[in-house]
């Protein structure tokens, strides 16, 4: 340890450190300076970015031993606070820039040096100085970060009022609609960095608090003979090592497996016991008094382990030698089938038809968001074990984990933290029981905090599709029939493994109308990491499939590809693969929005396509549901307190999508007659002891919550509406006997597909129409995309911030998708960098954005979800335009330059 | 457990909480508002006040089971920032309000919630609310706070603006001088609680650090027959338990006992081995992961004793059947004796003197600072252990201790923190050598925060005397001769006891030029509390004794008091008990200008005087020392630094009483030539390793580490001095091979005084007279100080905030030394209350201040001390004025009412 003396935001502080130690944990360990955050923990993400003495650098990676006696370090809070907003600030709240929050501290900093040594930069500078310094972004594309340094800039130079960064409601009061960019609730939290995340939160709890750290499991496949935490539990600062034996339930996560799945969906283990199932599997807790501490002890655990094949690939998984991952269940564990309209054997047998097939590989996705895993837990006065994590699920996760735990209802309650992004990965339960295990077994506050290489390596990922796709059409190009036959790498576990697997009969060739489609999909258990929830769903790999090959059908055909689409999306009357009306047909109609921009586009990148760089314009089509599958119903309560405020009261989670916004845009709607100012609304984070809202997944939330806040909102209009047309006071209320508290449920006629894949899964759909443009360097195979133009139907807009926000960040995870993200070497990909995360020149800076605003009629006020639907259409508009850029097609996401260049070698 | 939304400072937080915790623990451990500060813990100083929805709170004894949810919370970070204060923080620097600075947070949060609810307050009304609302200080005298509550107000109201608050320099941009309101350097960091006191930089260790509780004795006086720490060892969160058989030296503290001390100076343990000497001795020390687990692990550890008798006063400890509490050196272990001019006896033997005398007891009077003695401690990477401290004598308690660890000399290192008050009881070493031991034992980072009972109960207090002085005067009124005699209490550690026994000698009846003077002093050792400096020491006893003889022997005479001391005190010529010529004969012209006052106080009482509530008016005159005993010297190194700035590098320690501006009052005089900005200079905080300047006692350090400053400087100008009469810049200066930092070295020629009381003790004296006017309630006794004047000669003055600020804040001291405080009853005592500490409407609002500017010639710049001087005059004062109103002679202090009350009915 040594003694430096440094100013901090103006303050001197004498600080007493580890030499090794690194600036961003001081600032937050030790000084409590919470606003910086920590990301990647390696330098790749820019969410610590302090200024010390004038230059930005990435805190995490900065060690003390370099930090200068009476440096200077400027960190958000010194930058501005809620009450006195700086320029940049403003301006980040005004573009929308804040989407889940965790990059905003970082960023707002990174703006700031920017702007101190260059106060009049180009979009193109901006966009270089993030790329520089490793900005990265995970939720708004990038495009509104630039958008807020470039007016905060001009408001900085003079040229603008600060006032102009302000929001102003308008004249009659609305914040509902296309037209609002009222600004989210978390906004100002997020911008001074005083929204407080699980990390942040854990370091708040009391002095007594235990940090965790898990005993993982280093092979992919094994049996464990034992585990001897004797020689750990004498380590420095250990108070407890919590192993399968601690846990008083069945140890095991319920996956709430269907009916016809062959196994029973509890194959997950809490603590593993017998097995090792991947990569990272959790053996033991270290529960000690610090991190260097516990993950001392956690080294020292000694496991047995009797190592058995690792089935890395469903290929592997397959073999006829393949042992049983979960003994007594076939590795291949369920299948749906699809048979909609006549058999198409004998149309694809028929010497008419254009035939055009293909197999692709989709990859095995990471979420990337900026904000690692983490949770916390105590034992509250009631005896219940409370359990914060970044769960997206509150109410699904309580029932996936209590039998585990052994707890009974009343003894566990789950509570959403704000979340630094999830995109889908905390649909499933990660950390909340194993956090919960150890509260249990040490009857003290714990806390679990993964580091970037645990975020990658255990957490659920997208899971790969192997997927044959046919379609046959006539020769004018009508599609007559469809083939598809897929396999599903789940991992290990089973859960929503069977879910996933009947996304492909919904979503391959869904915007087409097909008369005939027949296919099965089938699930397979590898040991390569689970599958989980991951923005689109299953639309992402079965419409990029189907995508692929639809355009390898034009190609035959000899048909445009937007011609091909013209004539074969849904119109009025046409069915989905499902057999299902759709709730809007507007895909003509973005067709036609789309057409002169994609003759444009064409026709530049003829023009601009050179010997060693060719330009190439691709189109795809697709939709995506608003729900879980089936039936499907929300709960809300809308709450008026006696300050006049009134809360919005719903278990809708907030991955940084928006929640907030969510039910504050839609009760405020709901609640025109009140006249109620916009502020005078609270939204609540989600929590068991909330009304049932069901999961924040499926882009369902705006769709049920949001209908489940109306419905809430409207009882309470009705129960304190008085004759002369106002409304009752709190107190009013009370004395007249009326209640101040209103509940609200949503329900939807939705029907599961049946064993044929035939039903009405969702109510709402969203549907999108996207065109790319990219450049393929030949040599290298290198591929960039150029610009985006996408057009999407909706339904009806709450906010404008919001969804452009949502659609900006989808399609840049859509580039990455197509382009550069893969989680397939446990090693290389256990990184930001190595996965693949996209920064800022990765995406441009032209994205734009054409929306149809169609209402919904099972959405409240006609609105639809968003969050799904940009990763269900761009990436195979990309893949297409590839193909149109080089003649060459790609079979396996990511498109990374080497398998860009063996394609173009292929071809020829 | 439970969990709760509450809004601290407009920022909303979700709080995990045991609903036991104190909101001050929360506010502090948890969310890190290190702004309100913990004092006395238990709701008796308002150090920690915030304001709860609009009210203010104790928020150390505000259990979180009290805080609603949703509560709006204000804490000092919420009123103002560094680059952002508020009226009241800003009005606060401007009146020196700030002095220790520990009470500021909770005195301005108080003065919010004042002004809040009333705008425009009186003086009695802040008054008021301050006592109300316990808001306590141990500094100031209050007088300075409630003008900065009242201009702050007026600010507020728009009747004054808020530049009238902002420091201007003047003109010719002198900071030195009695016109100077220069706000000194801490001011900012005090008034808005960003200064880091002891308490709050242990929060900010690395999270590895380990909280120390001791194993303290609960009885006086003990042979240890054994300590088992098994079952404590055993106890969650503790890392190890550290007794004497851990300390690798000698295990004592070294006294520095004089040679003619009949102990070695080396009978207090760090950790008892043998024998428990005093009530709350250290036994053992717990490190454990948290406060609670410290302490009950401390609870846990089982000492076997066999319980001694506790000698708790001198006629005890001096019992013919006492044993030796030291065995081998006897309870009377030194003698101090004094003879000036010829013999004595026969004077007093002289039939036509007049003859006083009087026994007068003295109390163990408590410091009570605001914050309560804490320490921290490391090993650095050089491997050497680092204490930090509240140490006002880094160096001193580096010799005193280092022998007792078995350290060498270059691996112990001693900083001091700044300081929420001293007063002098950390001249003694307390906590540092404690937390040196268990940092050697553990390895890691530890601190050791005690309690305030803790603070009261194992901390050293100011020794009584029991003394006998008799004066003898011929009949016109003039002193011929005087005796002494005195035994002084220093409880059962030596150290520094012989020195204080020498005090005697030099001040009683230092002012008067006495001829004639025998006496002894004897220091004897007992079991109650330990013996340490506090200001004035020694001639705060002495010269209560001495002065309330002297007024007797006015009455006797029948002259007026004020003619008596007029005629007596020290003329050009005169000697001191010592022999030595004053080096400032201001006596009269200090009487002179107070006779006027005295006329009119006189009269005043006469006239207000009713049959229950008597008016008194008294009269003191004394003297103190500057310096330790003896020649004295300190050092000092000005440095200037590459940006311009330049470093008074110096080991001044800060109890709060103004190191900081000390040091740059006096290097901004001395640097005059260069005109340097003031905010240019930078003071240090002490550390062994800067220049030995000698402790921070005695006032001592304005004269001789302000000397040394202004030889530093002085040679900084010989060497940088350009011949154009300008000054090098640092480039300039190393490119011309020039140093860049100075050192300065300034000592005295003084001569301890020798086995008959003679020498030379100090160059430098202050000197004082006091007017004090009283109220006695005679059904109770109850006294109250209703007006002060002080004339002081303390030489020139550096800074007039500073010297008001300890002048006010001493006279309160000396009120309630006279009236209220004690340490005597150990249980009683242990509480702020139980110790008397005087309250905003126990001290009156009108101490006014006469200054008395004359030049001392060892003095830097003509400047002498200032902090001992209120503590040696004003209180006989008090007491003589009792006498004046009731006929009563109150014989021991504090003249409690009950004291008070059995004088005026042993007089009838």
């Amino acid at each position: 340890m040594i003694q430096k003396t440094i100013i901090v935001n103006g303050v001197a502080h004498n600080i007493f450190v580890d030499q090794e130690t690194s600036l961003a944990k001081l600032l937050r360990e030790q000084l409590h300076l919470l606003g910086t955050k920590i990301g990647c923990g390696e330098g790749q993400c820019g969410a610590c970015n302090v200024i010390v003495d004038g230059k930005l650098v990435r805190s995490c990676v900065y060690k003390l031993k370099r930090l200068p006696d009476n440096a200077q370090i400027l960190t958000i809070e010194g930058i501005g606070s809620p009450d006195n907003l700086h320029v940049i600030q403003k301006s980040w709240i005004k573009h929308g820039g804040a989407q889940c929050g965790y990059c905003t501290p970082g960023f707002i900093v990174s703006s700031k040096a920017l702007l101190d040594s260059n106060p009049d930069p180009t979009r193109d500078q901006v966009r270089d100085w993030f790329q520089k310094n490793r900005n990265a972004c995970r939720c708004t594309g990038y495009i509104p970060l630039t958008d807020a340094v470039i007016e905060a800039a001009k408001v900085l130079r003079g040229e603008a009022k600060v006032e102009d960064l302000e929001y102003k409601l308008p004249h009659d009061g609305h914040i509902w609609g296309l037209d609002s960019k009222y600004p989210r609730p978390t906004a100002v939290g997020k911008v001074t960095g005083t929204l407080k995340y699980g990390g942040d939160l854990s370091l708040e709890l009391p002095p007594n608090r235990l940090r965790l750290a898990l005993v993982q499991a280093k092979v992919s496949h094994a049996n464990i003979k034992g585990i001897d935490t004797s020689a750990a539990e004498k380590l420095p600062g250990v108070f407890k090592i919590v192993t399968h034996k601690d846990i008083k339930g069945n140890n095991r996560i319920n996956g709430l497996a269907f009916p016809s799945n062959k196994g029973d969906g509890k194959e997950r283990p809490i603590l593993c016991d017998t097995k090792v199932f991947q990569y990272g599997d959790a053996i033991a807790i270290v529960a000690a008094d610090t991190e260097e501490h516990a993950n001392a002890a956690a080294e020292a655990v000694k496991v047995d382990l009797e190592v058995l094949p690792a089935y890395l690939s469903i290929p592997e998984a397959k073999a006829p030698d393949a042992i049983e991952i979960h003994p007594g269940t076939p590795n291949h564990y369920f299948t749906q089938k699809l048979a909609k309209g006549e058999d198409t054997a004998p149309i694809f047998a028929n010497n008419d038809v254009v035939i055009a097939e293909d197999s692709i590989i989709t990859s095995r996705t990471p979420h990337m968001p900026l904000e690692p895993d983490c949770a916390f837990g105590y034992i509250n006065d009631d005896g219940a074990v409370i359990i914060h994590s970044k769960s997206i699920g509150v109410h699904l996760h309580k029932v996936m984990i209590l039998e585990g735990l052994g707890l009974t209802d009343d003894k566990l309650h789950l509570v959403s933290n704000p979340m630094g992004g999830t995109f889908g990965y905390k649909f499933s339960p990660t950390n909340e029981a194993i956090v919960a295990a150890a509260v249990i077994a040490t009857g003290r506050p714990c806390y679990l905090l993964f580091n970037y290489h645990q975020q990658m390596q255990y957490t659920g990922k997208r899971s790969p599709f192997y997927g044959t796709v046919r379609m046959a059409a006539d020769k004018t190009g009508k599609i007559l029939a469809m083939e598809t036959d897929y396999d599903v790498d789940h991992g290990p576990y089973c859960e929503f493994g069977d879910l996933l697997t009947v996304r492909g009969v919904q979503f391959m060739g869904a915007a087409y109308d097909i008369p005939s489609i027949r296919g099965e999909g089938r699930t397979i258990c590898t040991n390569h990491a689970w599958g989980s929830a991951f923005r689109g769903y299953g639309g992402t790999q079965a419409q990029l499939i189907s995508e692929i090959v639809a355009d390898e059908l034009a190609v035959k055909l000899n048909i445009d590809p937007w011609e091909f689409r013209y004539k074969n999306v849904c119109r009025p009357g046409a069915t989905n693969p499902n057999g299902q009306i759709l709730d809007s047909y507007s895909y003509t109609e973005m067709l036609e929005a789309i057409k002169p921009k994609y003759e444009a586009a064409l026709k530049k990148a003829k023009a601009e396509s050179t010997p060693t760089h060719k330009k190439g314009v691709g189109l795809a089509v697709g939709s995506y549901g608003c729900g879980l599958d089936g039936a499907d119903s929300s709960n809300a309560r809308a709450e008026l307190n006696p300050d006049g405020t009134i809360t919005i009261c719903t278990a809708w989670e907030d991955h940084g999508q928006g929640a907030d916004m969510g039910a504050i845009g839609t009760a405020h709607r709901a609640l025109t007659p009140m006249k109620v100012a916009p502020e005078r609304l609270k939204f609540t984070w989600a929590d068991t002891r909330n009304p049932v809202s069901g999961p924040a997944g499926g882009s369902r939330s705006q769709v049920m919550t949001g209908g489940a806040i109306r419905v809430a909102c409207e009882n309470m209009l009705s129960g304190l509406k008085k004759n002369d047309g106002t409304y009752l006071t709190y107190d009013e209320a009370v004395a007249a006997g009326k209640p101040t508290k209103y509940d609200g449920t949503f329900s939807v006629p939705g029907e599961a597909v049946n064993e044929l894949g035939q039903g009405k899964p969702f109510m709402v759909y969203m549907y999108g129409v996207c065109l790319a443009e990219v450049t393929v360097e030949l040599a290298t195979g290198k591929t960039t995309a150029d610009n985006i133009v996408f057009a999407v139907d909706i339904g009806k807009i709450n906010n404008r911030l919001i969804v452009d926000g949502q659609l900006w960040g989808g399609v840049a995870q859509a580039i990455g998708l197509a382009l550069s993200e893969d989680f397939e070497d446990i090693e290389k990909h256990k990184t930001m960098v190595g996965g693949g995360f996209p920064y800022s020149k990765d995406i441009p800076d032209n994205i734009e954005l054409l929306y149809f605003e169609h209402p919904r009629e099972f959405g409240p006020f006609g609105a639809g979800g968003v969050g799904e639907i940009p990763l269900c259409v761009p990436h195979p508009a990309i893949l297409n335009a590839i193909y149109n850029a080089t003649g060459a097609r790609v079979k396996r996401i990511p498109a990374l330059p080497a398998r860009v260049l063996e394609a173009i070698k292929n071809k020829d």
